[in-house]
């Protein structure tokens, strides 16, 4: 077990090349990689790809993304070579004309980068924030007539600041939630989790494990139990590797193993984590997870959502508004494979997600306090709520 | 797809060089070979690295293997060179001493083979089906002094009608559950399987598959949704691979998707195999079984089992007294794969098999009739009926 994971961030902003790295997680856990992104190909491929994967890591990953696409259209109109946008390089444009042209190229980027993953509510989420402080530094700027170099820096300088944000609040929401889920297990408690929503999928902490690392450091001796999580394995690759990493005493089952834990009293509690929370309680979360929910509820196994109120929609009514990511036949067929373990021409059903209904929960953890049902009313209250 | 594929024998015996020959289904779908077994060893391994497997297909094993090991044993008495026990090798021998010395080599074999996998009944069922008429012929052989050639012929020949008619009682019971399990299900069904209870799994049409082969050749144009059965694939390597061979309208999902499915109401029955039914309905089946059924009960699919009534345990009074079978821990950290998939050293949970409960059961379906709860009373019906 590599210790050393844990100590490697999952995403970090590089200010002096002014790149992205990020630890390339398909290839853990035989191979500990970090890699470079600069390019808006690279940027989305990654998220694509699931290089950089879980929810609240994508969204710190967008930010810093669309920070350093930023920084690449504002050094075209700085230097007067843009090539999109000829008329804002005229060194004589008006301001208006600057950050329309600025904003144009900005928001061609974003949209971009926010078609690699449509579930994850995290992506569009962090996008959006980051874009209405483009809007507001490019007015300020134009309304004060900056010229293009000032307004450039201005814009640059606020959206660095603003991923960075996004970044630091990350690795607090973890923190918080893992304090309120703490109060939910005891020592010595079984624990079983789906997928990775761990430190590989935020910036720190996790958000399902954050109960199980803040336990672990006070010695509470629990015992995981991780799903293998098919068909990219997140679960044997990413969160064993990561909880053994920190001294855990980790198991790995195959997702269809975890009902005859269950039967057999070995689970005290269910953590996982959430791709995108509607407004009921509904959520989206790993394939799989609505399975693991139907069958706590069976044995009884309380089934907590740990997810950052930045995951939560409140726009979306229901389950019903999710749109699921449908992901290659391959990855069912032939990754990781030796060679193909099915038969040529087989038809595949491989949602990324499921949804899981807001009646099998038996709380949802976020940095704000833990809603307990009815869902529609206690999620208002939280996201009504001031930090 | 190779059609072929379904005009192999899962098991067939060779008089002639007294070997079995199974198709390796360690290889499919990559590979369709066939391979002979004659030593213990060879019949032992092929069932424990389940080279055969499937319930029933192991029974038809365990009759032709024990057969062809008696007739090793008859072989070395009868050209009087038996190096386990030399006082039957005499010619001068008494019947019974002959009897008893072959009768002890039988049974170190029986016991032997037996010991190949704990958890599916028809293993032990065939074995002590065969040890039966064993001991009969050896007691009326002694009885009217026969000398030990003749004892050793009939002994042989009434081992191998045995081993036979296990085999073609096989594919009849297969055919008749087939034709009760069709009257489930209606033309453009979506159907969930689980694992492979079909023809690779025993002689012919399967268990669970027999109603869709059957509804195949009515042109019922079902919907087959094969979960992949982690962690050896008997799903997509085997079950997909056979019904599309078959040219079933077949799809192929991880596990943790079926829930997703039955959810959207794609899934209209599902029908599963079963290596041991305790008395009361409880059932062990391939790991996993239990989440399908805990989830079908949710959306109200309905759940079926198809046992051979020699997979019916009547001394055995519920699921609490099915051994498990515990499986090598790299049939989930490597096997299949490119790369280890797993941390070095992670503890792994890896059942082969789980015991679902009776009350998540809609109907039991048997060679000989329907039973629905409550099972105990109409298992013990069926069970007691005549065939």
């Amino acid at each position: 077990m590599k210790r050393e994971l844990l100590d490697i961030p999952t995403v970090e902003l590089d200010e002096d090349k002014n790149v992205m790295r990020i630890i390339d997680q398909t290839l853990l856990p035989g191979e500990t990689k970090v890699i470079e992104l600069k390019t808006a190909q690279e940027i989305w491929d990654a998220i694509y790809l699931l290089k950089v994967r879980g929810a609240p890591a994508i969204g710190v990953a967008a930010g810093y993304g669309i920070y350093i696409l930023a920084c690449e259209i504002a050094d075209e109109i700085t230097s007067g070579v843009s090539t999109v946008s000829e008329q804002v390089a005229d060194a004589n444009a008006a301001p208006e004309q600057v950050a329309e042209g600025f904003y144009a190229q900005y928001k061609e980027k974003s949209d971009y980068l926010n078609s690699a993953r449509p579930t994850a509510v995290n992506l569009s989420w962090a996008l959006k924030r980051m874009d209405g402080v483009c809007r507001q530094v490019l007015d300020e700027a134009a309304g004060s007539k900056a010229d293009p170099a000032a307004m450039m820096k201005a814009v640059t300088d606020r959206l660095r600041a603003e991923a960075r944000t996004i970044h630091t609040e990350d690795i607090e929401t973890c923190r918080k939630i893992g304090e309120y889920g703490l109060s939910l297990i005891k020592p010595g408690d079984g624990i079983l989790t789906h997928c990775n929503a761990g430190q590989l999928a935020t910036s720190k902490y996790g958000t399902a494990t954050a109960p199980m690392y803040l336990a672990h450091e006070k010695g509470y001796g629990l015992h995981i139990y991780c799903d293998e999580t098919r068909p990219l394995l997140q679960g044997a690759r990413l969160t064993a590797h990561e909880l053994a990493a920190a001294g855990m005493d980790v198991t790995l089952q195959c997702d269809n193993m975890a009902a005859s834990l269950m039967k057999q009293g070995k689970i005290n509690a269910i953590f996982v984590g959430c791709d995108r929370m509607a407004a009921n309680g509904d959520f989206a979360n790993k394939i799989g997870t609505l399975g693991v929910a139907t069958i706590a509820a069976r044995y009884k196994v309380p089934f907590y959502v740990c997810v950052p109120s930045s995951s939560v929609d409140m726009n979306t009514k229901d389950g019903s508004g999710i749109v699921i990511e449908q992901r290659p036949d391959t990855e069912v067929t032939e990754m990781w494979y030796e060679k193909r373990m099915a038969p040529e021409g087989i038809k595949v059903y491989n949602p990324a997600f499921d949804v899981t209904d807001h009646d099998l929960v038996t709380a949802v953890i976020t940095e704000r306090g833990i809603a307990r049902a009815p869902f529609d009313e206690s999620l208002k209250k939280l996201m009504n709520a001031e930090d």
